[in-house]
């Protein structure tokens, strides 16, 4: 069992369980077996919280900001091992002549030591669960349980024979049974349904229904370029959403990635379907996909998270990045500077990407809530002077500001040393990993 | 007289005389009289080419890459005491009802600190030198001179009487002799020419010829906003970039500031004149005003280089957000994932950035030239696996990457420390300062 903490003394930042960000000085958080028990501004009161006062570890707080673990939503883990590689290139000469041949050639221990290295990357940044969209997933399973990281991940559920695409119920329920020996609150799935430009028209009804039958969510990549969209109309006679809509993939809790080119009634069916849309900025702008409107999609009730995509089309999994600029993007596309300020970019960010993976008790920091959380040293030069703390999150902070990562009341990042995933060694084997897949 | 110095087994980026990108493994680099004395392959030439090569220190800098540092090509220095304190605002709300109100408070030694911070914080991200912008400036020379930081700075050459504005010869005279005690190659100065719609119309051709006279560069924001183009038409016919070079200001060695929304004829002009356009990607998102059409600019030939504009409108002075943000923009602008290559970007942040302020010998990595350089930690993990070096510095680094910073051969960051620059005691002053001037 997780021992308890107490952090004193420092300012929160946080959104409540609306989605409103709300922010306190001289305030306390006490963490008992990996959940909260109290937050606020009385030190009795969180001592008294704790099952053992006398056992649990207090940090002085002074100068430091706490605020809930980012949630990444929507990422490829291994691709770190794609890094750097190829960059500057059109979209299709970029995916068909780079990325998939490379991919061909990733083996299970690739998998598994490209999802460490980008799980250490994205906890440096803050980040304390990811959506990841990968296969060989069992192997991401392994690199996310020893880390102490929380994940929703993919299963491909499909299988190819003789030229034709087959579901494979067998292969995703074994999946499904071999997962259920991690804690649900830990790990969880979604059917990956890469796009609708993917697969046989077939297949998409198919794959909704195995998803129903065996209760997952389903994570999908919706209208990232304006090629899909012209593509779906000319073979489907609909948008992508649309397409998706009518075969079933929407009935499912879903995660559908980019949403760059919608129009009106897309966003009113993602709204209506409770999608949430992960808007990833980087990569939207550096593979010239577009500039996704959030801002209509909030209008129109739909849930947006924020997702850094994969380490090739990105090159960082850096959430700090991807807030700042989900904000510019927001006030380019609207013409407007005030246009998603720094309050809803944090919930985004935060709680709207844990309930789109389905951890519905992490996200904001408030009692009975887990306790994932990061502290942020506010005497770090690059958010120094810090003015509105929420100003300073978003515009500011960097990841070297982030000093500890707690993820279910467990230290993930302690006083800026990893304390879960050994780094000299994952560099070592990434090296060697990275150098053979770049020659292939 | 600084000591020599080797760096030895490096892989070197730099742009070549004519702008052109270069790397090299396994490389050398001599440092002697803070010049470059030596790049290349071979360490025997490399020690030869010291004048005491028994004294100079050496540097082993295996898994490190060296760079040109980067040249800020518009900043607003002082301005780090309003970060954070007045964002996600409309412009003219932020400028006149929160910048301006506050900028009448600040003191001499608040220009003072705010400038050292600003340049802690840039060399810290592997900045060199800035072409800054701000009034009182007598206190960021005495900043940037104590830090070892080139500087390209402006003065106010006017002044008001019973409502009127002239021009101040006497004080701008007495300011360039009071510089002429200054290494010309480490402080230059710039005619403060605000932009085309703060000054009455009589204003611009006096400046012009006092710039003449003084044998002066100017720096100026030009075409930062639509509204500043539409009223510009309407107040003098003419775009700002037809009204400035009408006015004369375009004949000086020109520093245009943004050049957000130009015409083709704007652009042949700044092209002719030979203007820098400076682009400061961050800012022109933050504040709303649009996205620089770089790849027109440059194919019209006109030099650009990349700033970060001031911390109330970015809100960092961190040149790798920049560089990476610049490429995606134009990616976007082109509807070409391929448009400003990493090799592109190198040469604006670097070698671009140094002429447009005049420091002609420094901004590229060749024999004879200043040593100006920065050394990244390819072991960070940020930029790891490194994959294309190029594309690891533009798409992937981060400040914490850059691990040592020489400028003039003087080490003003070392091994992650500053040397020139006591970060507690600016942290003392700017806490108490920035607070100040927030109450105003």
């Amino acid at each position: 069992m997780n021992k308890s903490s107490l952090f004193i003394n420092t300012c929160i930042v946080t959104p409540d369980s609306l989605g409103n960000v709300q922010s306190m000085e001289n305030a306390h958080i006490a963490v008992d077996q990996g959940l909260i028990s109290y937050v606020g501004t009385s030190l009795d009161e969180a001592r008294r919280s704790l099952s053992d006062p006398s056992s649990s570890e207090m940090f002085e707080c002074r100068n430091k900001l706490i605020m809930p673990t980012f949630a990444n939503g929507h990422s490829h883990l291994p691709m770190t091992l794609l890094k750097n590689s190829a960059d500057d290139l059109p979209l299709e000469d970029w995916l068909f002549n780079h990325i998939l041949p490379r991919e061909d050639h990733l083996t299970p221990d690739d998998i598994y030591y490209g999802s460490l290295l980008g799980i250490a990357e994205m906890i440096q940044s803050g980040i304390g669960a990811t959506a990841d969209m990968y296969f060989m997933a069992e192997n991401t399973v392994r690199a996310a349980s020893e880390s102490g990281f929380r994940i929703n991940l993919c299963h491909d559920g499909k299988y190819k024979k003789d030229d034709r695409w087959f579901t494979d119920e067998k292969g995703f329920s074994d999946f499904v049974k071999e997962l259920s020996s991690f804690d649900s609150e830990m790990i969880r799935l979604s059917l990956m349904v890469h796009s609708i430009y993917l697969y046989p028209e077939y297949m998409y009804p198919q794959l909704a229904d195995m998803a129903k039958a065996l209760d997952t969510s389903i994570h999908v990549h919706i209208s990232e370029t304006r090629v899909e969209v012209e593509n779906a109309i000319r073979n489907y006679g609909r948008t992508p959403v649309e397409a998706l809509r009518d075969f079933g993939i929407l009935d499912r809790p879903c995660i559908g990635a980019h949403g760059v080119h919608l129009s009106d009634s897309d966003r009113i069916i993602l709204a209506e379907k409770n999608v949430t849309i992960a808007h990833n900025p980087s990569s939207n702008m550096k593979l010239a996909s577009g500039l996704c409107d959030v801002r209509s999609l909030i209008e129109a009730g739909v849930n947006v998270s924020l997702g850094t995509d994969g380490s090739a089309s990105n090159n960082n999994l850096n959430m700090f990045q991807e807030i700042r600029l989900a904000s510019f993007i927001a006030k380019i596309v609207c013409n407007d500077a005030s246009s998603l300020n720094a309050k809803e970019i944090i919930n985004m960010s935060t709680r709207a990407g844990y309930r789109s993976m389905g951890f519905m008790r992490s996200g904001t920091l408030e009692v009975g809530m887990n306790a994932d959380l990061q502290v942020i040293d506010l005497l770090n030069p690059s958010i120094w002077p810090v003015g509105q703390p929420e100003s300073a999150i978003v515009y500011s902070a960097t990841p070297s500001c982030v000093e500890s990562v707690m993820v279910a009341g467990k230290f993930l990042k302690y006083k800026n040393d990893m304390t879960t995933i050994d780094l000299d060694k994952i560099r070592h084997e990434t090296m060697a990993r990275s150098k053979r897949i770049a020659c292939v």
